[in-house]
């Protein structure tokens, strides 16, 4: 096994953020999403949210790579990948997740009002969940924490 | 208010069963969805499982049906609309139907093992689920169900 410090996985953690970064730019709730093939590192595909602009209720960033990552692979099944993202998913995107069987989930900021990984329904915690990807959170927090701060109090 | 008879929602349920046989047919686990209006009672979209066919991990009959019916309506929100699917909603799809705000959900067969409002994950039951629409279980939940058995049975 290797062991991962948290310093390995800030660059895939900065494409992420840049991709909130865009988001907000779109009047998007400023959350961004990279999958990686763990097996040789290749980045799979890489988005921030779009629910407003696609007017899609489910295009969170994490459904957007998880959707685009199968197509590119060929298979709704991404065991060797790794997914990276600004924010804690919600129970929506942890269960996409798990049914993905992505085999490690890597987020930014805890979110204590929506999440569904630490927080709320915790959708990994469950026998009904038949798979649990190692999780990784607090990675590069303040930044993604920030980034979601400034964008909901220039709205109030 | 209106109260609903079970029986006035079964010709909806109806639909949602034909999709289900249609996935069967063509080997996708045997779960169908319909996306209704509920002001008008226009059906706005109708969907089976599509997973396999479709190599995406998220397309779940009720993933389906909520895309589809906000592409048609042009908003994320689906404030005004019933979802009727032939079993009870994973943690995703659940959490789908409460960011679309879906006005009421109705359910064929519980699904101990997989399910996500029920079950495990409970979605509608915590504080991060800001919407909780109104939930009607086990409308034709033996000819739901019976489908799900027959499949897996026969690929074992």
């Amino acid at each position: 096994m290797t062991r991962s410090r948290p310093s390995d996985l800030f660059p895939m953690m900065a494409q992420a953020l840049e991709e909130a970064r865009a988001a907000a730019a779109r009047d998007e709730v400023p959350v961004g999403a990279v999958l990686v093939d763990a097996r040789d590192g290749r980045l799979l595909a890489r988005a921030g949210n779009r629910v407003e602009g696609d007017r899609d209720p489910t295009a969170h960033a994490e459904m957007l790579v998880l959707r685009a990552g199968a197509a590119r692979l060929g298979t709704p099944r991404l065991a060797g990948c790794d997914l990276y993202v600004t924010l804690e998913p919600c129970a929506m995107c942890a269960q996409a997740i798990a049914l993905a069987r992505v085999r490690r989930l890597v987020f930014g900021a805890y979110d204590p009002k929506g999440g569904g990984v630490e927080h709320g329904a915790r959708v990994f915690d469950h026998a009904t969940c038949h798979h649990r990807p190692e999780v990784i959170g607090g990675v590069r927090e303040a930044e993604a924490g920030d980034l979601l701060r400034r964008f909901f109090q220039a709205r109030r």
